[in-house]
C-alpha cells in the first residue's frame, strides 16, 4: 500500500499508521481513518496531546471496533488529529497543526474528532472514525460538509478507546454519503431495532436558537421533508432553555471528565493548549451540587424525551446554530460559540439518542447540517431514514 | 462514624474507606459498600490484584456514581473485594482472601462482585455497588440469597471505574429487598423508560440447562407469577446452544478484555491468582476470527431478541443453572460450571437488557434466584415489575 498525501493536516505528525484489510467484507474497496483516541497495536495512542503521547507506551492491542472494520475489507489509512483530551469543540490543535476545513479553508473544521472529518471532506478517505462526546463528530460534520452520526449510547464498543465523559462517550462516524454511513452502521451497530418515522418533531427552540442565516439555509430542506414524510408537529424539548441544558450538561461532563481524567492530569506535567487546560482546571475545581443538579436535569429531560420518541418520531434540527467560526474568532468568541452549540448538541448527549447530521445547506459558503434524532436504540432505522431523506433532498446516497 | 466489624471478609484489607453522606436525601439512613474497581478520592483502587495497587496512585477523583449516592443520603463504610480484574465468576481472590457466602459457609460467594455482596449478605450494609460484565452482580447475587441487577448497557454511568470488556461492561447493585433495589435505581437510573409486564417469556433451554434441583426450587415462582401476570408463553432464545452463546461471549469479552487491559498487563510484572492470568493469556493468543464470530453472534442474538422482548415482555428463567460450588471445587470443575453459567449470563449482556435477580429458592440450603430481563431501556419499570413479583412471591420488598 502506498501512503496518501495528507493535503489538509488531517492526519496525527510522524509515521503513518496503516493496515491492510483482513479479509473480504462488505467494505471491501473502502479505506478509512480513525481518530488517534482509538488503538492501533504498535501505534502510540497520541489523544492529540504531547505529554499523553509521552507518559503512554505504544498501544499493544487494536481496538475491536478497528478490527471490526479491517475484517469487513476496510483499509486503515491512518490516524487523525483529535482536539486534546477531545475537550473542545473548534478542531483546534496547536501541538499537531489544526486540520484544514476543505469546504470553507478560512474557518475551523470543528471538533474534536477534527482530523477524521477534515480526512472524508478532503477526499483522503472513504469514511473515518470518531468519537462523540457532546458534538465531537456532529459538529465537525455540519462544519465540514458530511455525513455524520453518533450512534445511542452504549450501542458500539469504546474498548480500546480513551474517555472523556463515559456517560456521554460514544463512537461515530462520518462519510460523504448516506449509504456508505448506513453500511458501516451494519457493521458496528447492534442488530434488530426498531422502526423510526411517520411523524417529524420540529424541535422549536433549537430552530429558534440557530442564526436566521442558518434557519433560512435549512428550512427549504425541513419542508421537503415535511412534504414527503408527512405530519409534522412543532415541540419544545426545554421549557428552561438551551442556555440551561449548555449549563447543566458541562457539568455533568465536567465532573466525568476529572473522575475518568483527572488522576492523569493531576500527576503530569501537562501542557495543554489555549482552553483545554481552563476546562480541566474548571473541573477540578467544580461544586459537586452543580454536578448534582446536572444529573438531576438529565433525568428530567429522559422522562420527558424519550416519551415523546417511543412511537418512532424523529426530531429535526439545526446540527448546530452556526456555521464553522473563522480561524480569526478568539477565546472568548469561541466560548460564546461553544455555549450555542453545546445547547443543542446536549440534546442527544442527555438522551443517549442517536443523532445523524445530513450536509443540507451552506451560509456564506461554508457547509451547515440538519439533525435527526430518534429514540435510543432505534440506530439502524435512523439510517435508513436519513438515507430516505438524502434522497429526497438530492444528496448523495 | 466508627468502622463495623468485617465479620465474613468482605472489605478490602487495610485502612477502611468511609464517607459521609454529602446531604441529606432519599438514601438516608442507608449505607453501602461499593466493589474496589470504583474510585474514591483519596483511596487506592486496588482492582483485586496486588500489583494493580502497586502501579496506579491513589485516585484523585471519586466515581460520579459514588458521589450521586453520597448526595442522596447514603453513607460509604467500605470498599469490597472483587475477582481480580474482574475477570472471574466463583469470587476467589487468593490476594485479598474469598469472602464468606454468609448464606453457605461452605460455598464460594460468586464473583466477580464477591465483596460487594458477601457485605450484603451478611448485613453489613443495606446495599452494595458492584459491576456486571458477563454475570459479575447477577451471579453473586443469586449466590448469596440477594435482589441484584445489571442495568441495561450504557444506562449508569462508569466514569472513575476500571474496565474489564467495555461493551458488556455495566454497573449494578445489590440489596436484600425488592424495594430498596428500586430506590437505588431512582437515584442512578435515567428517567422515563417504557412499561414491562403482560407476558412473561419463559425461557425453555434456560429451565433445561439448570440442574433438576434448580429448576425444581424456581418452579413454584415461576407458576405464582404466571398465574399473577397472566400470559405465560414458552420460548427458545438460542437455537444454536447456550454452549454457543457462552464460546461466542468469551470470545468478544476477550477480545475487548485484551483491548481494554492488555497494555497494562503486557508491560508489568503481573502475579494472578489461580484462573485469571490464563484468561489474559488466553485473550491475548485469541485468534481474531473468533471475535468475528462472536460479534455476528450478538448482532443475530439482538435481532431475535429485541422484538421479542419490543412490546414490553419479560423474560424468566434461572439466573444460575446451580447453586453456588462448593469450595472444594477444582480449577477444572470450575470451569465447567463457568461454560454454563455463562451461557445464560450472556442473554442479557449479548443483548444490553436489564436483568433482576430475585432470591427465590434454594438447592440443599444454598440460595438460587430467578431472572426477570426485559428490553433495554426499560430498567426502572422492571425494577417496579420485580417489586411486584417480590410481593407475589413473599419475599421482602
Amino acid at each position: 500500500m502506498s501512503a496518501i498525501n495528507d493535503t489538509v493536516g488531517a492526519f496525527v505528525p510522524g509515521a503513518r499508521v496503516e493496515l491492510d484489510p483482513l479479509a473480504a467484507g462488505r467494505l471491501s474497496g473502502r479505506d478509512f481513518a480513525v481518530k488517534d483516541l482509538f488503538d492501533v497495536a504498535g501505534a502510540p495512542t497520541t489523544y492529540g496531546n504531547p505529554d499523553w503521547a509521552r507518559t503512554h507506551p505504544p498501544a499493544v492491542a487494536t481496538a475491536p471496533i478497528v478490527t471490526a472494520l479491517l475484517q469487513e475489507g476496510a483499509r486503515l489509512r491512518g490516524k487523525t488529529k483529535t482536539v486534546e483530551l477531545a475537550y473542545g469543540l473548534t478542531g483546534e490543535n496547536v501541538w499537531h497543526g489544526t486540520p484544514l476545513n476543505p469546504r470553507a479553508p478560512n474557518r475551523f473544521p470543528g471538533g474534536s474528532s477534527c482530523g477524521s472529518a477534515a480526512a472524508v471532506a478532503a477526499g483522503l478517505v472513504d469514511f473515518a472514525l470518531g468519537s462523540d462526546t457532546g458534538g465531537s463528530v456532529r459538529i465537525p460534520a455540519s462544519f465540514c460538509g458530511l455525513f455524520g452520526i453518533r450512534p445511542s449510547a452504549g450501542a458500539v464498543s469504546l474498548a480500546g478507546a480513551r474517555p472523556l465523559a463515559p456517560s456521554f462517550d460514544t463512537p461515530g462516524w462520518f462519510a460523504r454519503s448516506a449509504g456508505l454511513l448506513a453500511e458501516i452502521g451494519e457493521v458496528l451497530l447492534p442488530g434488530g431495532g426498531e422502526s423510526v418515522g411517520g411523524v417529524l418533531l420540529r424541535a422549536e427552540e433549537v430552530w429558534m436558537n440557530a442564526i436566521p442565516e442558518v434557519a433560512e439555509a435549512l428550512r427549504p430542506a425541513l419542508e421537503l421533508l415535511e412534504d414527503r414524510f408527512g405530519r409534522t408537529i412543532g415541540v419544545r424539548l426545554m421549557p428552561e432553555g438551551l442556555d440551561t441544558a449548555y449549563d447543566h450538561f458541562r457539568a455533568v461532563q465536567a465532573e466525568e471528565a476529572w473522575a475518568a481524567l483527572g488522576g492523569w492530569v493531576a500527576s503530569t506535567e501537562v501542557r495543554f493548549g489555549p482552553g483545554v487546560g481552563e476546562r480541566f482546571a474548571a473541573a477540578r475545581e467544580m461544586d459537586p451540587a452543580l454536578a448534582y443538579a446536572g444529573r438531576a436535569f438529565r433525568r428530567r429531560m429522559q422522562a420527558r424525551l424519550r416519551p415523546m420518541l417511543a412511537g418512532g418520531a424523529v426530531l429535526v434540527y439545526p446540527t448546530s446554530p452556526c456555521p464553522a467560526p473563522l480561524l480569526s474568532t478568539n477565546q472568548e468568541e469561541q466560548a460564546e460559540l461553544r455555549a450555542a452549540v453545546m445547547g443543542v448538541t446536549a440534546i442527544a448527549s442527555f438522551i443517549g439518542a442517536p443523532e445523524i447530521t445530513l450536509p443540507v445547506g451552506t451560509v456564506a459558503g461554508a457547509p451547515v447540517g440538519l439533525s435527526l434524532t430518534a429514540a435510543p436504540g432505534r440506530d439502524r432505522a435512523l439510517l435508513a431514514f436519513a438515507r430516505e431523506a438524502a434522497a429526497v433532498l438530492n444528496l448523495p446516497v
